[in-house]
């Protein structure tokens, strides 16, 4: 790995789920640069400390910080203040996030000074658990799962290279997006589901309160499992991202209706072919994937 | 398991996905009894037979069938179709079902012979896949899943424990639950996470087409599993229990709606606690539970 990896030094801000996974991947990679890692919290610091995944005990982070990947790892409305606060002492940079929301942090990195903007490689690896914080980070967390990496104008094709060559080299795949398409396209495919879990599970628990789980048999537990997703990080995506969510929202609304409307009208031809409809492009999409 | 498995004979109506898998389960744990199978389709019969799951090789069943359990296990709507086609002359049986929706298949048998009503034994065993038919059948659906099984007022006691010995027999955990009481929860629990499904990949599919799947990283595909389900079963569950669906989607979206207003109002206080509520709760019932 140290001969593809080609970064010196790596700094994690924010030693949560993703950004721990990336220390802990790093260390069983056999990663041979240094590894450093801040946080607000330097109970976390301690602990990663501790861990043996990075090499500074507190928020000073000494030593030749030359050839350096700093990695945002923080919620998404939190990047301002974590890049705010980053007080380091080296040009040899380049900077990438794990946010969620690209705009946001595209809005805020741009402005910032021209040689910082061109640095900074927006990332986002789609890989997640509801369990949240250092202690849930695993190793494996980004094999096999996708990264998305969207330039900007200012950012060239070497740095973009490195970037994505960090994330491949973590077992991750990667795929290019432009900020807004990504935007777009995560409020329907993964926002959405978020909010439709918080929703059903809100409602269920007003109808069946410490009944909800006790004859579901499991298939509930599984589906509503991205309800229990970390509070703070869906906060921020939410508020980041809220045209394309409420827009997607709407649109899902729609779908709602239309199918409630078919199944108060109990006409069994309707029914199976919205139903046969929905499974064959479904089936048909995802063989052709693999 | 001869043993404590009380039925000398077993008869499944219907080889589908949970037919099949009774069916694989018997073999699996080395059922001594004599086990039948029916099904529209013949070749299904035939197929079940090649497999070594029953003895018939059409649709006459011969021999002697005392001490019989006969298992309807097709879509809700075919019940009453099913009941009628039977054409066995044997008094020593028991009848159960494999139903989604308990209410309708109780109107149906209460209008029947008292002594087939008294015999009849609802059951529901919550298990599945979204893959269908005998070929996806396996021995082990019902380990450490659950069965309902709905008495009604005509049971008596011993018939009653003999279907629910038979369920445990395969793996299955049993509960007890009323039929109306069972569907208004699984109207909330099940059926409702299912037409979300539907609804969510038509919305989607709407937006993105062919691109659906191309950036989701894995996630969408577990989250919308459950649009892959069977069609036909799943038109007869929502005309078999539609009240308490449309109740059910009624309540969903209202939560949805306050979410979304929530989300439009960009206050992170509020949608904080909102997020933090859901996770607690969840998490807390299901830490109980365990």
């Amino acid at each position: 790995m140290s001969s593809s990896l080609s970064f010196k030094n790596i700094l994690v801000v924010g030693l949560g789920l993703i950004g721990g996974s990336i220390l802990q991947s790093l260390k069983s990679r056999s990663y041979q640069g240094n590894t450093y890692g801040i946080d607000s919290n330097l109970l976390a610091i301690d602990k990663a400390n501790e861990l043996g995944l990075i090499e500074n005990k507190d928020k000073n982070i000494k030593g030749d910080l030359q050839n350096l990947l700093i990695i945002f790892s923080v919620p998404t409305l939190s990047i301002t203040k974590a890049i705010n606060d980053l007080n380091l002492q080296t040009e040899d940079v380049l900077y990438t996030d794990t946010c969620s929301v690209k705009s946001s942090v595209l809005e805020d990195i741009k402005k910032r000074k021209p040689e910082f903007f061109s640095k900074f490689i927006l990332s986002h690896p789609i890989a997640g658990s509801e369990q949240s914080g250092l202690s849930a980070a695993s190793s494996t967390l980004f094999d096999k799962r996708l990264t998305i990496v969207s330039p900007h104008e200012k950012n060239i094709e070497e740095d973009i290279s490195r970037v994505e060559e960090f994330w491949r080299n973590l077992g991750s795949l990667t795929k290019r997006l432009p900020a807004n398409s990504h935007d777009d396209l995560f409020a329907k495919t993964s926002h959405l589901p978020h909010v439709i879990s918080f929703a059903l599970m809100d409602s269920i628990f007003k109808d069946l309160n410490d009944e909800t789980f006790l004859y579901s048999g499991g298939s509930l537990e599984d589906y509503t499992r991205i309800a229990s997703s970390d509070p703070v990080m869906w906060k921020d995506i939410m508020i980041a991202n809220e045209k394309p969510i409420i827009e997607s929202i709407a649109h899902f609304k729609e779908s709602l209706e239309m199918l409630a409307e078919l199944i108060q009208k109990k006409d069994p031809v309707e029914l199976t072919n919205f139903f046969t409809a929905i499974k064959t492009s479904r089936d048909q999409l995802l063989t052709e994937e693999k």
